[in-house]
């Protein structure tokens, strides 16, 4: 391919609309195109190297057993209403009528879909176990679409789903399938993927892993213990407070007023802020009913855990004057009864607390929840600190990194085969709902993140197993005839021997020349210049700038077969063999 | 890949809702599986149809200088507003809200999406031509899914666009793709595919082709002069009459009583239906106003035709008695000025014509179009039938085939540069819109096609060159360690050099077993069994029953090897070379 055909304009500025340097430099090196609010085109830069993820996920999904399906983007309606996700799943689910008024959905993920292609083929026990998987469009009408590529609505993923008879089996599988995705993630070339456990949120089940790229851009925090192998999604990381219990005074109500924070609330009474009590209010998206979270003031409600709590989903509430509740006010001594509130694990042990007074322009003071209220039961909504105690090793020893989700695997368990009713008969003539696990790994943000972890300022830095070609050919002064019959012969003798190059032979100046090479990332570049040849050699170097040399003409090609066999065996290095 | 673990139940029995042989095959043979109207997942085996399908083909395309691309799914509303194709598609665009109430539709073609990405990368006459595609799953909500894979709401298709300076650009481009769409048919294995000249209908622009498989559960009536090389879709050949004129008598008013079609008024009035007028009521879908068309008694009206004639869509009209038409004695004589209505070329030339008298249980008798109507205007509205004139050489050489469209190529003129303000500026700084081509193809309706005209009772004979494997190895009597012991060891030396093996070691009866494999269709079979290995042979036949076969054990690998190569060369003894 010539860069001078190549479809797809690079430019310099930086769109004002990208907020983190992958999403700039993916639109400025013309590998994507904005079509609509999360939903992109790919040009074909980008698609070379999707079409290259999705072949690395190909193999290894085929290697561990997998079988290729493929399953609609368009489901009929009854089959989410099968599992009772058409209602239980919010505004992310796309829901339309058909010509003839029928309910369809846009399928966000296809569990639904996996059971009713296999619920008539595997009604033996003898069919088990098997692992179907498919790589496919599909959209989730997101609130929120940003970064480009990492977070949209539309989007490649490839999804699997295994099928079980015993849990046993689920376990040996999903530690089949972890392995094969650090496969995925080091063939991909970001070996730097950490496995965090998560929470299953929407997608039912228990056990779950999430595969993280770090990076300070990432929208996910991550809970990774120091001295321990511990790590966990922010959602899902277990709060263990400890806290000193001083005796409690009396319990006081005291005037605070226009103390509307707890920061203001403590700074007024100079008390500690570690010591009080803060109130977080939702409302149920069902019935709009109130839940209070109540935290110790220096921590954060963990809104995953509060959600699964309450078992359904919430909103950040909105009070007015009519409501039960006392804005800025709220406490737990006191609360109207008609309102389900929790208190978090922060707040045990502490004596002496400050908390609202459920009275306008009042708080408590020398609160003291076991002393003060009738069972006290506390449970873990808040967000783990900096710092704070591993769930795991018991040490302070948490840190706090921020990254990428670019894969998940859950074990889903039975919820779908039950709700579906798909059965299968075991050796003694007995039902079973077989037991599932899920994989996906989002093929377009995989690529998009590589970028944001592998790129400097003049553009990405491919790692060569996804790179849209291997080696970029830059021939300077292709009016110059010798210097075009060198570049053109390279190409051709490249080409030929199965490499993949990109050939720039515009009459350009060599800073355009440069600055796209730069922007496109292709990790081997040889550059040929009237210059060079006078020493009959051309320039070769690497767009990660670890090697830079000459190399006579004579040898180019095959020192280019070298550099890209010992570009690849280095990725192939981190791959570790699980077997 | 064992028998044993695949993915995909098989049965005996012919499915009730399945009308040709191809969808009732594909769903016994474990293909597909229904999940709502038109809508369908593709099993483990016929997805790796499909996915060579999509290589051979994205060959063809690159071989062309056809750059991937991919569009999304998904597109918001103001792209087909651009083009107003927004407005003027019918109920096949599915169009729905998303969470913020922005309209967006279900991407059926993707023209606007493909002027979108590189309206401004070509804004510069030095970037074309260039042509891009995509592989990409879409939805047409249609009216009246039909046969399984052949006519579905969702289908992967491969849709490319060219863009060009000029229609010789455009001519040259469109010649070239042609011969590759050639190519993909050949090397697929149905060179028997022929092409015809077809309408364009919602794509706009004026010359385009369709490509079809012929077959007589084809959907689509294909015109073929047996004279010269001639071809169209019915729905756009030009039907010839040549009709002899006798003098007319006098026009006569007479009573038809229950005469409710022309040929009771015929047969009534001992005419020849030869020499009647037909009616035809449709309605403007915009407005519901009446448009009749008027053919001779023995020709059909050509929808297609008559649509194009009156520039919008139209549907069978109701009529009722408040109307200004008559229902079952409509005629052109003395209709209603309101009336739209179009006489047909079959019509013209003929005397003492029968026609409807525009007045109930009443027809004229004695018509003459020329001397009774003002300025009659002959349109070719109507079907050409068999044995009918041929537009190109005159003879009366037609012939009417059926046939599946499997293909399409479409010179689209500038209505989307135009309508989307897509512009370049040429050597003068001059601007103009660029010229487009579009060229499609439907993955699942060209595997589905393919098993409709290479199948015999028993189940699909696939090419090898889209099989979802090479060879099967039935290996009979699993249980017999020799047995067991040569077919595992053929398996391994098979997949060792690199040919797709599915092998049954399961222990079942042979009849089921060969039923199995004749439901899958992979071209060579190799059985071994302990009867032949009495001989030291196994058994090798094709699936099309050409060959059938004893090898010796240690010969068999290498022959199976050669058989293969042999199969591959007769597919590519089709494939021409058009360079």
């Amino acid at each position: 391919m010539k860069v001078a055909n190549l479809v797809g304009q690079r430019f310099k500025e930086k769109p004002s609309d990208c907020v983190i340097d992958s999403h700039a430099l993916m639109v400025r090196g013309g590998f994507m195109k904005y079509v609509g609010n999360g939903i992109y085109s790919e040009f074909p830069v980008l698609r070379r190297i999707t079409a290259k993820i999705e072949n690395i996920i190909r193999k290894e999904m085929d290697a561990i057993d997998g079988q290729e399906v493929l399953f609609p983007v368009v489901l009929p309606a009854v089959l989410w209403e099968e599992s009772g996700r058409y209602e239980s799943i919010g505004n992310e689910l796309v829901r339309f009528k058909d010509r003839n008024g029928s309910n369809h959905v846009l399928g966000m993920t296809h569990e639904e879909a996996a059971v009713q292609l296999v619920r008539e083929y595997a009604q033996s026990y003898t069919k088990y176990p098997f692992m179907i998987y498919q790589i496919q469009r599909k959209f989730r009408d997101e609130a929120r679409p940003r970064a480009g590529m990492i977070r949209v609505r539309e989007f490649t993923m490839k999804d699997a789903y295994s099928f079980h008879t015993s849990q046993e089996d689920l376990d040996r599988y999903y530690k089949i399938c972890f392995q094969a995705y650090n496969r995925i993630f080091q063939k991909v070339g970001v070996p730097e993927v950490v496995t965090v456990k998560s929470d299953s949120g929407i997608m039912g089940g228990s056990v779950s892993h999430e595969y993280m790229l770090l990076t300070p851009v990432g929208e996910d925090s991550i809970v990774i213990c120091n001295e321990c192998d511990y790590s966990s999604n922010m959602e899902a990381a277990e709060n263990i407070v400890e806290n000193t219990k001083a005796d409690s005074d009396k319990l006081l109500c005291v005037e605070t007023p226009n103390c509307k924070t707890i920061e203001d609330v403590c700074a007024f009474l100079k008390s500690d802020v570690k010591t009080s009590c803060k109130a977080v209010v939702y409302q149920k998206n069902i019935d709009d009913k109130f839940v209070v979270a109540f935290v110790r003031g220096d921590y954060e409600v963990n809104e995953t855990k509060l959600r699964n709590l309450v078992g359904g989903e919430i909103h950040t509430a909105e009070i007015t004057a009519d409501d039960c509740l006392v804005a800025g006010y709220i406490g737990p001594y006191g609360i109207s009864n008609e309102v389900e509130f929790y208190i978090d694990v922060s707040l045990k042990g502490i004596g002496n607390i400050v908390a609202g007074a459920n009275k306008e322009g009042y708080h408590y003071t020398g609160l003291d929840l076991e002393r003060d209220l009738e069972n006290v039961n506390y449970v873990d909504i808040s967000k783990i600190k900096e710092g704070g105690i591993c769930p795991c090793c018991k040490k302070s020893a948490i840190t706090i990194k921020r990254g990428i989700e670019v894969g998940n695997i859950f074990q889903l368990g039975t919820k779908y085969t039950e709700t579906m009713n798909m059965q299968y008969t075991d050796e003694n003539g007995e039902s079973h709902y077989p037991i599932m696990g899920c994989y996906g790994i989002g093929v377009g943000r995989l690529a998009a993140s590589v970028c944001e972890v592998h790129h400097d300022e003049y553009g990405p830095i491919w790692p060569i197993s996804i790179a849209p070609w291997e080696v970029q050919i830059c021939c300077l002064r292709a009016d110059d005839e010798d210097t075009k019959q060198v570049a053109d012969k390279l190409y051709k003798d490249l080409t030929d021997i199965g490499i993949e190059a990109l050939y720039d032979d515009r009459q350009v100046r060599p800073g355009v020349m440069f600055s796209d090479a730069d922007l496109i990332g292709v990790p081997i570049r040889v550059i040929i210049s009237p210059r060079n040849l006078k020493e009959s050699s051309v320039e070769i170097t690497t767009r990660d700038k670890s090697i830079k040399t000459m190399v006579s003409v004579e040898e180019a090609a095959e020192y280019i077969k070298n550099l890209r066999l010992k570009l690849f065996a280095d990725i192939e290095s981190h791959v570790q063999d699980y077997k």
